[in-house]
């Protein structure tokens, strides 16, 4: 199986961790390369609008089966009123499975809005496989699930979530899932419309505060209640603040539940952590809980 | 002039500072007093969200000269679906100027959207008038610009902006001003639909790329460009990155600037920053430009 990494956003600050990633994924059984611009760099960027905007459309060009972002970072948001999305949704009918997080979520959804085709939310190849041993080094489960998932053999991933939720069954789009990127996309004609879909977020380096902003947005906008399941995964690295006064996290959940008759599920192993599954964005999938454990699955059975 | 300090956002942590501030405002003519539930608390805001939501009512029902919010923070996002905008409206009606910047930008913006009421944009009691002398204390400039605006004297702020505009003349309603605030009502029903505008904008504690980020979602949504003018004002207290590599605000401004026909304006003395204008939202306003020397002017001259 054909993988290319490529730069759509932030600029690869470490040639070698890139290095290291394209042998790890080798050692998972993938023939992996990178494309020939993933290195480049203008300011904060992966090379210029320009470049990141050729990368895109050669590595759509190329059709691998797997189209993994080297990172996220800040640069999508620059592309996204000049990217050829039938072009990447033909590259999806060849087979090919596009992948990554945060930033990345701005093409995963502009994608998906333009042309419902489907992508998978997962490990981009510098944080997922770039790593030396002592900052971490490869996560065997993301690792196993990322190949699974790649290979077309993953149908489901299960995680334990809050009591109170047995029995919830559920079917609809699954889409996410960065919680910052996603309102990025509000009012733009890049915010995809799904109804009666199950939404996954994750955030990094936020405050709760700033992340009930976001999903407090995202509920007058009528986004949350047209879902039938919420999902919240990681929201990780933020700094409590003396302010807060026993504010953090669980009031944001709990405040959400208090506006929101959807059920809002927390656990998901997703986001800015080393231990997180591979989802895909756009599938038709069964949410379903019994007792305290969660399954997403979207195999055929 | 009855002026009302009330604490519809985060909680006051200083009561000597707010009293500070309403010595001060009581120097500068006003007959200055404070809700009654001004220092209020409930984990990081002024009170639980019924009790605020309450205060906001209350002040209006007493509708004072100038309502006067003594801090920003967070917190008005979660009333949003709750305010009595009319009860709000009714009170400008009678005379009340609303007054206050960052997260009161939620509450002007809704009332502007919601009944087209104006308010104005200016200091918050606290930090613009709660400081010790040795933390700054307070700036001339803004207190008197302040006292002025309220007492109905003001007609005019200038300041220095970038070569190349003069000559710009365009006449609109002025608007903004907190630009995260801004996006966070992107796609609710609270965002006014402001067409042929003058928009302005500032934030603090932001990165560039994330300025950068709000600004083109803004331009996505198609709001800038049905602008006929973009004034930014400061953008202050943020930390640079070692990756950002000649990344900054200029690098927004230029960017935003070969995206969008509208003129970008700099330099407008607003924002979180000790000396600042008081800027009536929603009003008619003239925006002109000669040489660099820029003027918004709401006079009827």
């Amino acid at each position: 199986m054909r993988l290319t990494v490529f730069s759509p956003s932030g600029a690869v600050e470490d040639g070698l961790a890139l290095q290291r990633a394209l042998e790890r994924l080798r050692g998972l059984g993938f023939d992996a390369r990178r494309d020939r611009a993933a290195m480049a760099r203008q300011q904060r960027f992966a090379g210029s609008d320009d470049a990141r905007l050729a990368a895109i459309h050669r590595v759509a060009d190329e059709a691998p089966s797997v189209a993994m972002a080297t990172r996220g970072g800040y640069g999508l948001t620059r592309l996204l009123d000049s990217i050829a999305w039938k072009k990447l949704a033909r590259s999806v009918q060849r087979g090919t499975r596009w992948v990554g997080l945060s930033d990345f979520t701005a093409l995963q959804l502009g994608l998906l809005a333009h042309t419902g085709a489907g992508s998978w939310a997962g490990p981009c190849a510098l944080e997922g496989f770039g790593r030396t041993d002592a900052a971490g080094g490869v996560d065997d489960v993301t690792a196993a699930c990322f190949a699974e998932a790649m290979r077309g053999e993953l149908e489901a991933v299960g995680f334990r979530t809050d009591a109170g939720l047995d029995g919830l069954a559920v079917r609809g789009t699954l889409w996410g899932s960065n919680l910052a990127m996603l309102c990025s996309l509000l009012g733009t004609p890049h915010m995809p419309k799904v109804r009666g879909g199950v939404l996954f977020v994750e955030d990094v380096n936020e405050h709760p505060y700033r992340i009930e902003r976001m999903l407090l947005q995202l509920l007058q906008a009528g986004v949350l209640a047209a879902q039938k399941a919420v999902v919240l995964g990681a929201f990780d690295a933020w700094a409590p603040s003396p302010n807060d006064r026993g504010y953090g996290l669980k009031t944001v959940v709990a405040h959400l539940r208090s506006r929101l008759k959807v059920p809002v599920l927390t656990g998901l192993p997703f986001g800015h952590v080393p231990t997180k599954v591979t989802l895909p964005v756009g599938a038709r999938v069964t949410l379903a809980v019994q007792g305290r454990q969660a399954f997403i699955g979207w195999g055929h059975g």
